[in-house]
């Protein structure tokens, strides 16, 4: 079954300690569409680009069997281009540019074909344009969306009203603390379900993520790298991951969402191996079948 | 099977953002000796202490069954005393004062019914003093050490030498870091290997533990704690309560190591619940237990 996508879609500049990549392929939805596709879903990508966005990205994408009806590309626009650097030990990124360009203005419309999408990942975004697609779906089945400190500050209001709409929310844990004023991981998740969502999963970095319900709780590990080129996209491939998973499955089970974000988790470990999407361009589904045992047996007891 | 426990034995003091209490039962020595002495194994603790200790307190360690033969009490000395302050999320420790008193000139030596205990917990201590401890132990069957930044930084030569002559070290995160100079957590527990361990444990605190061996790879969850009242004696609570776990079973298979380690998470759980061994006290067996079965169950997938 389908997943719909709804991201940025973004030329990145990255600097880490010992590298520098200009212009490359980024932003939210195409990490999370990149990892969604790993599992023959049929994915569908909405989003906004300039005209001076590389046919070749958007060629990949299409390539890849991503779905590019619903990405709008604006002939006298500017693509979003965002710069960011890396510390030393890439827990730390210091944001060097964000130019929104075409995205300041983006009011998506989705395209027939993708209204009865059962599955809907709303990345990051202001909770306004996130609720006015929700507003657009006809049969979804599972509505999982991502917030980040900005909105949680500037829009709350907005960022509430998505809250009692979607199933899902997926967040850093740093947000989830700042959403609920309590430093509290657990509490914190605990306090989020109340505003609607019937699961909240906090994605904890190097630490992994937890997903919490009202009678569940997960604990997901991290996959264990030793060698980290770039974190960006990391959690937009973790969601996409687990979107994929979820729509191939067909369910919304304790068990599928499990599986399905250690299939995240998997996903997410190989983006960091390299910039842009690039190692994900060559990773084998036999690679993340094997990372998905070796996890299993690494909380095994 | 026994359980040999080196460490140390003091009167804290501890502000919370919400309560302080003042020279109450404390020390690496009694927070591992009182989790390993849930599992009926016998626990003997060697340490030090000032004639103005409670007798209380060392009654209280009598009446559990723990041997306190090799407990010294120095008639004119002044027993070990601590003092922390919280902050609000409980991450941030300030060290108040640290009076060492009579430890400052302890040189163990072992009584004659401790030297042949087969499994070694060695605190947090001067790597001098660790090694002292293990050349005089007869049938060793497995060497647990702790160290900390302090020793890393200052006895880097001792702790070395140390090294080499344990099984395994249990170790903070940031020390990992600190004693391999990277940050790539898994890179440094592989790199400490080198030195001699045949595994390293990995605290990451709310972010539960890692165990590292050439061939083997865990990660323990922490459990989902909503109460926090006083962190301190955490780690060690995890360490001592994996050693009570391993002797009681006897032997250091990988599967027993697994195990331990998550009993170490159950016990160090309940240890921050209150403050000093408070909550220990009254926990029953059967309620570890079912924190053991929860965690299982929050791993699984």
């Amino acid at each position: 079954m389908g997943v719909l996508i709804v991201g940025t879609v973004t030329l990145d500049t990255v600097e880490t300690p010992s590298n520098r990549v200009e212009d490359v392929l980024g932003g939210s939805g195409v990490y999370a569409a990149v990892a969604a596709n790993f599992f023959k879903s049929s994915v569908q990508l909405v989003g906004v680009i300039g005209a001076d966005f590389p046919r070749s990205y958007t060629n990949f994408l299409e390539t890849q069997g991503i779905d590019l009806q619903g990405l709008e590309r604006i002939a006298n626009g500017k693509s979003f281009r965002w710069g960011g650097r890396y510390a030393e030990n890439f827990n730390v990124r210091d944001t060097l540019f964000t130019e929104l360009n075409v995205v300041s203005d983006f009011h998506p419309v989705l395209p027939d074909a993708y209204k009865k999408a059962p599955y809907l990942f709303l990345a990051n975004n202001s909770p306004v344009l996130q609720l006015s697609i929700i507003e657009q779906a006809t049969d979804p089945k599972l509505i999982v969306c991502d917030t980040m400190d900005f909105w949680i500050n500037e829009e709350r209001e907005a960022l509430e009203a998505l809250l009692a709409r979607v199933d899902v929310l997926v967040l850093n844990d740093s947000e989830a603390q700042l959403f609920i004023g309590d430093s509290n991981l657990m509490r914190a998740a605990q306090a989020i379900l109340r505003y609607g969502p019937k699961r909240v999963i906090v994605k904890k970095g190097e630490h992994g993520a937890i997903s919490v319900t009202k009678s569940s709780f997960f604990s997901a590990p991290a996959y264990p790298l030793t060698r980290v080129t770039d974190p960006t996209g990391a959690g937009d491939s973790f969601a996409g991951g687990m979107m994929g998973y979820i729509a191939a499955v067909g369910d919304t089970s304790e068990a599928t969402i499990r599986s399905a974000m250690i299939y995240g988790t998997v996903i997410a470990s190989f983006n960091i191996e390299d910039f842009s999407v690039n190692r994900q361009k060559c990773v084998q589904f036999s690679e993340i079948s094997s990372r998905y045992d070796e996890l299993k047996e690494a909380v095994h007891f």
